[in-house]
């Protein structure tokens, strides 16, 4: 199984990238400029046991190319649409993984939707339905991600119209050692997405007693 | 310390209603027949030891004007608006916490939020600023909240324009042994509230195992 991580050179793409490979799924980062995504390729794998699965660096077109059939976009939100643009005819039989929150200009501790209500409601508008867009992954730190000595202490919420699409990114989730749930359609995703500044707002807070929180669903307490 | 709870014989009502009695906070119950509320004061109060504060029951007036400071709007989302529109002279000088969620009419499993964005947002501009609008205990089963035998199995996440109401809740909440955070503006309900739906529907997809699912705020995973 191989799949892409677009902006695989950013912190949330690097730690995804090296999760994923260790996890057994080779990996293809893409980013703007292939001699940097081949640099943090080569530097991830060398972050990695000889068990892991391969990590290899390529241009954005280029990764997406290499992907089975996931594609996850991790590049800043700024970003965002032009990159689908750019990739959209390449994602014709794939599933496209947005991890986009749109943080407020200036205050990462807000949203400010766009106009769709949602990253993955513009990603799914601007892609049309045929590819399908599966919102997830969200509300995990990057610092968490990179740090491979402790688990992921966040379960992840999934959202997107097609369940088909959803049921194949939760099972890629689960290989993380994470719970992942199917949280309805896109829509959801104006939730899921905000609830991302929520938790920047209490790790800057210092009303916590940790930084990096993330969510979790519970059971009801037992006695 | 006596706080008032419209709605209170509803599930979420008569949950919040035991629990705060519990924890020996005097509650006024309101209900639109004052006939109602005292006949549910006395059923809550023999559920309750000798030790608990006591429970009375009142029409929604008449509870609101029990309150020393802290109220609490706990009414179903269809008759929110109206019950604000009836108590907003009474509501000077003291807190209004909103618990409201406005499900989408017959789908339990989305949100349909007002024009203002969320039903807190909703309340703060219909009782304009010089009454603070707190949201908070939108995410909590109301069969979790009505089962004494075991403590809550939520974080509550708490947002409102006005910080030092904010703080006075999360002093009112924590009195019920759960984590109460500060999560920023009204704007916040967006998500907030939006979160139960999803645990709603987490609920009843059967995918998870267990019912009344939470939300925690967690801390990295130690080694």
């Amino acid at each position: 199984m191989k799949i892409s991580i677009l902006g695989g050179t950013g912190p949330q793409g690097r730690g995804l990238a090296l999760r994923f490979a260790r996890a057994g799924i080779e990996v293809a980062i893409g980013s703007r400029e292939a001699a940097r995504a081949a640099d943090a390729a080569t530097e991830l794998g060398a972050l990695l046991n000889p068990a892991a699965a391969a990590i290899s660096g390529h241009d954005i077109r280029a990764a997406v190319a290499q992907a089975d059939e996931l594609v996850i976009l991790a590049v800043p939100y700024s970003a965002h649409d032009a990159t689908l643009e750019s990739i959209k005819d390449l994602l014709v039989g794939k599933v496209l993984i947005d991890i986009a929150v749109p943080l407020a200009q200036g205050d990462p501790k807000r949203v400010a939707m766009p106009a769709a209500g949602s990253a993955t409601e513009a990603a799914q508008a601007l892609l049309g339905e045929s590819i399908p867009v599966v919102g997830a992954l969200h509300n995990v730190s990057a610092t968490v991600l990179n740090d491979l000595e402790h688990s992921i202490n966040c379960d992840v919420l999934v959202c997107g119209n097609d369940l088909a699409a959803k049921e194949k990114v939760i099972e890629l989730i689960r290989k993380l050692d994470v719970a992942a749930y199917n949280c309805g359609p896109a829509e959801s995703a104006r939730c899921i997405e905000a609830i991302t500044p929520i938790l920047i707002r209490l790790n800057i807070s210092k009303k916590v007693p940790f930084t990096h929180a993330g969510i979790r669903i519970c059971p009801p307490d037992a006695h």
